[in-house]
This record gives C-alpha cells, sequence and structure tokens, in this order.
C-alpha cells in the first residue's frame, strides 16, 4: 500500500498533528508519459505553514483533503519518459506521498554520486540558494561590514552566516538555545551568537555584540527579535526578509513598532523575496555553492528523522526550533 | 534690529509656540571672507520637527537656545567674497535670522530670471528633487503602473504624482480634505484622490481606487494610511519612504501591524531615504525639472505666510495641513 499524507484541517495557530491525516490507496502504476517515483527525502520547512492557511500569498494555499507537498528527493522506479530512466534519482516540489506518478514536469535529475541526496533538498537545493542570493543580491555584503542572521541555526541561517564569512563580513548569529550557540561559532564560523532565549536586554547584546552597527540584517524570524536588531541598524543598512517563523502561527495580526521611521532616519532598505523570485540566477548560484562545498568552505548540518510516519511531527518540530539546519526525513 | 528665531525648548508631543523663541541682536556685518545676507524666504519642513528632538538622526539636532535652520532664498547686501556681489540670490541652509553673515559654504546663487525666486525652495529645491529622485530611484515607475501618494497635497506629493503621470503612470493620491482632493485632480492631474478623513474604510477605497493593487507607493505620512496601502500592495512592490509626518509627533514609540510578512509574501521593497544620499544625482535631476517645468507639464502650489514673525506658526500648521503644495514665508 501508499500512505499519503493530506490537509486534514487548516491550523489556527500552532499547528498540531491531528491538521493532518494519512490514508492509504493502491500504488499507481507509470501510464505512458509518466514516471513512478519513490519517495526518498521529504523536506519540512516553515514556509509550508503560510500554505496551510486559506489566504492569497505567493502560492496558492494547500487544499484540505489534499496531500501536502513540499520538497522531495525521489528515485525513479519505473518510467515511459525519455528524460529519465530507473535508478535515477530527482527532485522536485511533490506530494507528501511514498510512490506518485509524475509527467516529469519540474524534476530535476540529481547526482547521488557528487553530493549526498539530502544536500540537494539543502546546501544544493532551495535552501542553499534563497541564502546565497538572498545575501547577496538584497544584502550586498562588502568586506568589513556586519551582518546579523536570525533563526541563524535553521537551514538558511547556517549558510548565510558562513557566506558572509567567506565574503569577509563579520557575522552574528541569533539563536534559541546554547547548544545552537556552540554549533554557530565552532562548526559554522560565526564570529559570535547570541541565545535571545536567555538573553535578557537582546537590543544591548547586539550592541555589544556589533560595536559597528549592523549593515546587513538577514531575516528569517520577524517579531521582537527584529526589533532588537533594528535598533541597531547602520544608514544605507540592508534587511533581506527571507521568513518571519515568530509570526506564521499567529491568529491576530501581529502588531509591533512600526519602521519606517527607522528606515526613513537610517536610509535602509528592506525587502521581502522568495527564491522563485530569481530563477535566473539559479545556475550559477548553484555552480557557486557547489565550488564552495567541493572545497570544504562551507559546511552543513542536517536533522534527518527516520520514516514516512513522522512528516507531520517534524514540521511541528521547526516551530519549536528542535531542528539544527536543514530538517528532512528519510522515508 | 536683527531677528532671530532659536529653539526655545524641545517639544513633548506636537509644538506649540513656546517651544520658539525670538531674540533680537545687532546686524552683524560682513568680515573678510564673508557675505551678509538678508532674508527673503524660508521654508518650513515637517523633517525640521525630527532636529528638535534630542535625537541622533541622520542630521544632529538643534541645540537649545541656539538659532533653528531651515533652507532658505537670500539677498546678498554686502560682499567681501569674490563668487557672490550685492543684488545676488542665493539659497541654502541657513539660520532663521533676518540678517546673518555666511563665509559662502554650502551657498548656491539662484536666478530670480529664470523662476520666481521661492521656486528654489520647491520645485527647483530640495522639494522637487525629493520628489523626483525618490520616485524614479526608489520607486522605479513603469508606463501603466498604479501609484499611490501620500501626504499627496504637499510639497513633495503634488510633485511625484504629477512626474507618476508624465511617466504614464496610474496615480491615486490621499489627502487631508476635500479642497485638497479637487485641487489634485484638477490643478495636478491626479486621477484620483481620497480624502482620509472622510473615507470610512480606507483600505476599501484604495482597492476601489486601485483595480489592479499599487505598484508604487510613496509615503509622506506613515501610520495607519500607509497599513491601509500596503494591505493593496502587488507583488514586487517598491516603497519609497520620505516621511512620516503623522508619527513625528509621538511621545511613545508608535506601533502597528508588522510589515515583514506583506512584504514577505509580496516580494516588496520599502526604502527609506533623504535627499543628501542621492547628491550625485543633483546635476541631472534640476535638469529634468526645470525642462519639465519650462515645458509647463509640471505645476506648483505654494503657501506663502508673510513676515518673519509668522515662521514659527507657518511650521506648526504643517501639521494641520494648512498647506497646499510647499509652505513658504515671505520675510
Amino acid at each position: 500500500m501508499n500512505k499519503t499524507i493530506l490537509l486534514n484541517k487548516r491550523p489556527h495557530g500552532k499547528p498540531s498533528l491531528d491538521d493532518f491525516k494519512t490514508v492509504s490507496e493502491e500504488v499507481p502504476t507509470a501510464k505512458e508519459g509518466e514516471v513512478l517515483l519513490k519517495t526518498v527525502y521529504v523536506s519540512v520547512d516553515p514556509y509550508l505553514r503560510g500554505r496551510m492557511n486559506d489566504a492569497k500569498s505567493y502560492i496558492p494555499p494547500f487544499e484540505l483533503n489534499k496531500p501536502i507537498q513540499s520538497g522531495i528527493i525521489a528515485e525513479v522506479v519505473d518510467s515511459n519518459l525519455p528524460d529519465f530512466k530507473k535508478g535515477d534519482f530527482v527532485s522536485g516540489i511533490l506530494d507528501w506521498k511514498e510512490f506518485q506518478t509524475s509527467k516529469g514536469k519540474g524534476l530535476n535529475k540529481v547526482d547521488p554520486t557528487v553530493a549526498k541526496l539530502s544536500s540537494y533538498l539543502g546546501i544544493l537545493g532551495m535552501t542553499g540558494l534563497t541564502a546565497y542570493i538572498g545575501l547577496t543580491e538584497i544584502g550586498k555584503p562588502k568586506e568589513g561590514e556586519t551582518l546579523v542572521v536570525s533563526g541563524a541555526a535553521g537551514a538558511v541561517g547556517t549558510v548565510v552566516g558562513q557566506i558572509g564569512k567567506l565574503v569577509g563580513c563579520k557575522v552574528v548569529g541569533i539563536t534559541g538555545n546554547d547548544e545552537k550557540v556552540k554549533l554557530l561559532t565552532s562548526t559554522f564560523n560565526f564570529d559570535h551568537a547570541i541565545n535571545y532565549k536567555t538573553t535578557p536586554d537582546l537590543k544591548k547584546a547586539i550592541k555589544d555584540a556589533c560595536p559597528y552597527g549592523v549593515d546587513i540584517y538577514f531575516d528569517n524570524v520577524g517579531g521582537e527579535i527584529s526589533d532588537a536588531v533594528l535598533a541597531n541598524i547602520n544608514k544605507f543598512a540592508r534587511l533581506p526578509v527571507c521568513g518571519a517563523i515568530s509570526l506564521y502561527n499567529e491568529t491576530e495580526v501581529p502588531i509591533g513598532p512600526r519602521l519606517q521611521p527607522i528606515l526613513l532616519t537610517k536610509s535602509a532598505t528592506m525587502r521581502g523575496f522568495i527564491i522563485g523570485d530569481f530563477a535566473e540566477k539559479f545556475p550559477s548560484a548553484t555552480k557557486q555553492l557547489a565550488a564552495w562545498l567541493t572545497d570544504e568552505k562551507l559546511q552543513f548540518s542536517e536533522t534527518i528523522m527516520e520514516g514516512f510516519d513522522t512528516i507531520p511531527q517534524a514540521f511541528l518540530d521547526l516551530f519549536d526550533g528542535k531542528n539544527k539546519g536543514k530538517m528532512i526525513v528519510k522515508v
């Protein structure tokens, strides 16, 4: 049988396991012009929370009683398409199913001999592209500048910080526990990391860590952490807004200090983005990321959960910061 | 005697007349390397409110018991400098004094035969440059796009809207009374104008006026008006933040809906600026503005108050929206 995970109901606030439902169906067969795919790795990402709301956004919402979708690495187990043969591995935005068919649209072949398969969901996939393109195209880092990253120990954050160091920035990360603080400054080469949960005055802690002010703030979280960073930005600061995980589960419109006066007095630029906005940069960005990876200039971290049934829990764990780096489920 | 207006105390919230003090002193004489200037026109501008606070900003705060400064057109009445002769007119950031000396630094000669003198404080001065550069460099308007301007009947707003029309945008202005609504759509060529004070649902009114959404929001006011516009922005919207007059007199940190989720889902860019950031663009911008003015493609509006003693009241009137276009005091 073939398990599928559906959206059972739309989460109100923080999602819970009963927002999901697992059903079983026959394993499909590949018809003419189709491949049959077997799911190997499933990416769970904070942005999926937005698609669970019935709200217009940059991607259409998930439908009730239909499969959730995310980035998946799958093995081709049967093929009636000339571009794919049995035994190939592909990445794509696919359904949370153990087996599914595809007409090949949006599938990209990935090579397990070049990098390990799961890395195509992370450093060589959407995560790495988001970090590289968001930082370089919007953050525009210059040598000697100070970069602050929130959600620093997450999939994107760990990569952003390392790229910041590669281009000569001072890099400060903000994260939620002491183990991650240590990870950031040891494995990921951050100059400094701050545990926002145990720091009584975050604004002051950022000021102390960034004596020359903050030139770039790569924002994965939004909310009060971002308020504290914004209080420390320099003139002409650049603020790529990549995510707002602290706000995704809010049931009321979140309020906070108005930003216009700060952006005005600092001539600062805040820009939201999703990686799809920059599709024309993917080839050059992927090439650069792969080169750094080959040269061992980039480390990456994964938290891998085991088993198809753990996908919903892995997703929920993102909101408790249980992942270090990329959260992936191995099926 | 020579009157000077000093900052008597720092305003708390909305400024009042007793925040200013007028003193009299001897008319100075031009020493070697100096000119003696007689003030002719004084610009009062919302941004001056920020300099009255004891807070670090993009320009140092005014000092207590020292003269306020703003953009001024003055006549050279005595000169010991080779570049200036008696009878010349100059513009510069000068003290609120009837007469003052200057070493010439920051003074620009202006020609009353090319355009009327007061226009060098407005359309051919900082106001026109702010409108043109903010709109073109940050707003990046494209033909057929929709531009919304707040503070639309103010000095900058009237110019922004007209330039928007010149480059082929649909232009909607937001202002605070019906007379200004009429002025915007008649004299200043706006497609539509909204009186935010009498509109029960501003968000809906903007939606109705902008059926294809808002591509550019030129923000002079901040606060709830901006919230209503932001609820209607399109993907890839650009939001130059030029001013935040609705917030300048707040005594607490103003709060409102957090912007990061909107900027994120719309891949939008919000950027604060002051005109000094773009000094290298002044010559080309001034040339373009002067050409449009000569071709009668730009109208400008001034509210001129009479008499040196009215300067503080003219400044206060800005916060009640009593000006149409540029607020100027003729001495």
